[in-house]
């Protein structure tokens, strides 16, 4: 599928998504991540000890709201399904994130121990607003 | 259950939360909305029109991630079900939600036909960073 031309320039903005998956239980769960489009899948990172991680390895379905930084009344949700989990064995999906959003090098809060997977999601519908 | 104290006065900000639903194929679905506290439940307001509606009324159990508007490394996911679907037949509460969103003493994009309910939902678990 396409993203709306209208609201594709969301996905290049530097914000949060709130990205909704599907808990054990089949509840929804939420929270906000730093995201990248790659041209073809929205990108988020995600350490394997996350609920999240074992979340989308049960149910690959997900969503990710984007709020336009400049104007709260114009969003994009995308629905879709989850693709590939890649290892980031060097960090360097989250390093590159750290510089995007934070203006630092390296990301700050990586902890010892901490495996890194890039999570990639392939949208499937989109909505929007304003 | 209570909200951590730590993260109560994000029940308080003037600022969006993403929903999480769940929609007719299991699927999950979010987007942002105006929220309110009553003490008790996180309320927010819908049209009867909108997939969100028929979405609670199908599955209670959502889920609502509210970022800290002065620190984006803060916030609460608050995970419940919704207890109450209330009519809101003079639109007193999405009226009082614009006048505290954006300073209006009416909600600006009603439209002729809608009718509004507010959805009331009773926090379960929460999760939070920051």
């Amino acid at each position: 599928m396409s993203i709306p031309a209208s609201h594709a320039d969301l996905l290049e903005a530097v914000t949060l998504a709130h990205v909704a998956t599907i808990g054990p239980a089949g509840e929804p769960q939420v929270n906000p991540v730093w995201f990248e489009w790659d041209g073809t899948h929205l990108c988020f990172s995600q350490t394997t000890g996350r609920q999240k991680y074992r979340n989308v390895g049960r149910e690959p379905r997900v969503a990710l709201s984007i709020v336009d930084p400049g104007n709260p009344y114009r969003y994009l949700e995308v629905r879709g399904r989850v693709v590939a989990v890649d290892d980031d064995p060097d960090n360097a999906f989250i390093d590159r994130q750290a510089q995007r959003y934070i203006d630092q090098e390296r990301y700050p809060w990586h902890q010892p121990g901490d495996h890194r997977v890039v999570v990639r999601v392939l949208p499937e519908r989109t909505s929007q607003m304003g």
